[in-house]
């Protein structure tokens, strides 16, 4: 199909879909000539992909390259395709820290030491518990309590979710990267509204069991 | 304290906390002169408060407003309360749709029907489910398998996330509504991190299983 066609059917402008080539978001197309080029339906899926990615899952463009570039060469293990989506979906670390540098830090972080206690495996740098420090620092300065026990408890329900996240994992590599990724990110709001719904249902069944 | 003292305190910028009195998000301090007031403790944690919301929290002003209204004039029931929260961390409705419009509606939304099945509660019109449904269009647009009976599973382990969160309301009313819209807000992005952390931590158990 020709570019126009492209931008018709995935329904975003010409100009968008001109961006996403220049950036090398999207395949080039085969060219028919020196000024045409034909796409095809890899190129409607990926267009839907950026938008999923950049409407609800709500990542910015570097991101979304970060995790492209995850989805078009997957690794082999899946602990490490895991570690590679997780990674791809955070911004780079200004200063990355060296490993082995530890000794010289001051002492580890409140989510670092819960998480060891947990027998939870953390990486050093970790940029997924440095969201957790500052997640659960917020939450102390706002008055919101939140100790360890109760961290742990919403940790045991987390573990449950994340096998049924691994569980919805297919065998094939590609597909299992696209599942990892885009469901670590397109899930989340998912969770979120759940966890809403399931609040109110909750908060429901106490007030009727106390009339 | 002074206005000065009070932006120290805080680490927030004079001009920063003029706004926030502007525009009404922080009481107005006790006038000592016509020129100087005093501020108290009550401010620093006001302003603790606004800072964690547009922080990790990430809401905009127009959002801390309707929150803060809710914080500061709570009802008395749970569930109205909790319904009060979550409607407050809503953009409101372009458009609302009147009550009893759904005869003149289209069929119902996906996530409606799913929600009516398992017997959780929904308005009409409901803002989450309306989340919920942009939510799941998205991964089915993005190839992220989620059907039904996948939903549900999520529900149950999400249930079991909501009882926590009902049970670590207090039961006098202002500190009840700090913590379920603090709560909701700002432990999303402790779940979120959570998630992450226990899908690696279920990843591992597999790799090593496998070997």
């Amino acid at each position: 199909m020709k570019l126009s066609t492209l931008a018709e059917t995935t329904g975003v402008p010409i100009a968008t879909v001109k961006y996403y080539l220049r950036q090398g978001l999207l395949p080039a197309g085969r060219l028919l000539s020196r000024t045409q080029a034909d796409y095809d339906d890899t190129h409607v899926e990926r267009i839907r992909l950026i938008r999923a990615l950049t409407g609800v899952g709500e990542l910015d463009m570097a991101t979304v390259q970060r995790v492209l570039a995850v989805v078009d060469d997957p690794g082999d293990d899946r602990l490490e395709l895991l570690r590679a989506a997780h990674e791809s979906l955070q911004a780079p670390d200004p200063e990355p820290r060296k490993r082995g540098d530890e000794q010289d830090d001051t002492t580890p972080s409140r989510a670092r030491v819960w998480a060891g206690a947990r027998g939870w495996h953390v990486d050093d740098p970790d940029p997924v518990l440095d969201d957790l420090d500052r997640a659960w620092a917020a939450c102390s300065e706002a008055g919101v309590h939140l100790d360890e026990a109760e961290l742990d408890a919403r940790a045991d329900v987390m573990e449950q979710m994340a096998r049924i996240d691994i569980e919805s994992v297919p065998e094939e590599p590609t597909a299992a990267v696209r599942q990892v990724v885009l469901g670590t990110v397109l899930l989340d709001p998912v969770l979120v509204a759940l966890r809403r719904l399931a609040q109110r249902h909750q908060a429901g069944k106490l007030t009727e069991s106390s009339d």
